[in-house]
């Protein structure tokens, strides 16, 4: 097996793009995918200071690996979310990273803020935990960019996670869902910031990969509260499909960019945006749902400081 | 486990329906799902005469057992593609079925009409098998409804099929055939026959349950040409979208006729069409795609004679 590009020992094949790469190539093709995904998308510029979530995964350590190589400003935010050694792990490893490379980690700790983590949480609000959790991180990303003046909050989804969302959101015919799932989520409130998912043109394969050649470490299993997530359940099915047709998944959801998008741009999608009259974050309802957690699990407020490491 | 109606023992167990029935309340069930198809998708009426499209299948032989114990006045046609042995036992499953009811019968061959089978017109045509069968099939049964004067030809298409058929559209965004798929595919040209789905409410186990209870013999295996078929690749990934999450299929499927397919009704679906040059059938090029493929066979044209059976 050679690579198509330096008829070298090829290390690595990608049935989608009928391609193999030997290492340095494969380098080349994936800082290649992700520097397309900037640009075609406009999602920031080398003068834009960039929040990366990083979550101890293989999707988020690379990119943020890879914003970092490529020249961009990029810090990186942990939440520990309390989830006893997953969490400890987790934050472990993303701390190692940064201190590798030199590079400013926010810390962020539910059971510091809260008084507990997320099985608590979910047990006093009554809400199955990934739904706390996904309500949680996207408040205290959001809000942690607008008050440490990012520009833009980056994470790591990749092709895989934009599929199985895609295909979620076309099994139940969520048209206003459909109306806006894209690999950039522009602002549209003051204290909304802009997001993006430079990942969304590589395979989770692939970024296991690029983890693999460049020697980063990460927590290999899934988070113990995710079992039986329809996320997996879409995932193995797009798998499914991927190994019957090489290409399938870029073929759903670049198509669906392309091509199928457009036609939902009229679908009902409840934005209209307000701000909380607690925290002025937005929301939809008077009082957004983070702070309706916040008041189940007897708190007020809450103030973010970084407990920054290494820098 | 007992019936939800009668609390007898259950036969069947519908997870979709979070519903148990026994054999008759399961008949009764299924009889009703029919029925609510023929009605709300207004597919025909007692004073219609019926071509059902029969295959020796479980899903074309149960679809007419129902249609004519329900009273509708519904014929059968066969066609026998010439794949030997398994054409040999289809036709011979037809014959019996018709028999036993009194039912009347229509068998069209292609070896008799076009001297060869769907394997020697792939090959001198170079199209794939499940392309020319199709293309031959969708031909001869509309043409023949007209011929013979019959007001709907009904397939035996169920809800696995379609919601296969509508993810294959899904994945590439055909946006045209997204625009009109449908259990029922009114006439738009002189020469085209209303076409309809009346099992499109009712999934493939629980035909086969219906033929099991109703003593319907029917052929057991795929079509031996269509190993590897898309569409049973398809039935596969939602078959196991459906094990975890029961209902995933009419989810999508009747979630699409409700409130997807609007949003495509502006769609490029191609279909202004003008009638062939030589056989005067629907097509969108001057001489159709049957002709063309008659041609390659080194055919002029053919005529329809009906061998009947039974009656």
């Amino acid at each position: 097996m050679k690579c198509i590009k330096c008829r070298g020992k090829a290390q690595i094949k990608l049935p989608r793009h009928n391609a193999r790469f030997c290492a340095d190539h494969f380098r080349e093709f994936f800082y290649g995918q992700v520097e397309k995904a900037i640009k075609k998308e406009k999602m920031f510029s080398f003068n834009d200071k960039i929040l990366v979530a990083v979550s101890g995964g293989k999707d988020s350590l690379v990119l943020w690996e890879v914003l970092q190589r490529l020249g961009y400003h990029a810090d990186g935010l942990y939440i520990d979310l309390g989830i006893s050694d997953y969490s400890l792990r987790s934050k472990k490893l993303c701390e190692d990273f940064a201190y590798k490379r030199s590079l400013n980690l926010h810390l962020l700790s539910l059971p510091d803020m809260l008084g507990m983590g997320i099985k608590g949480i979910s047990r006093k609000t009554r809400r199955p935990p990934c739904s706390s959790c996904g309500l949680i991180k996207r408040y205290l990303f959001n809000r942690f960019s607008l008050e440490f003046s990012y520009q833009v909050l980056a994470t790591g989804h990749n092709l895989d996670d934009e599929a199985a969302t895609l295909l979620g959101n076309t099994m139940h015919w969520q048209t206003g869902y459909l109306s806006r799932q894209s690999p950039v989520m522009p602002s549209n409130h003051l204290s909304m910031v802009k997001k993006v998912k430079p990942l969304y043109r590589l395979t989770e394969k692939e970024a296991a990969s690029f983890a693999f050649l460049n020697e980063i470490d990460y927590i290999l299993e899934e988070c113990p509260m995710a079992t039986g997530a329809s996320s997996l359940i879409y995932k193995n099915a797009l798998n499914y499909l991927e190994q019957n047709s090489p290409g399938t998944k870029q073929q759903f959801y670049w198509g669906y960019l392309k091509k199928g998008k457009e036609y939902f741009s009229h679908a009902e999608n409840g934005i209209d945006l307000i701000s909380c009259a607690k925290c002025h974050q937005p929301t939809v309802v008077e009082t957004c749902a983070f702070c309706q957690l916040l008041e189940k699990i007897g708190l007020e407020k809450i103030t973010l400081s970084s407990n920054s490491s290494t820098i």
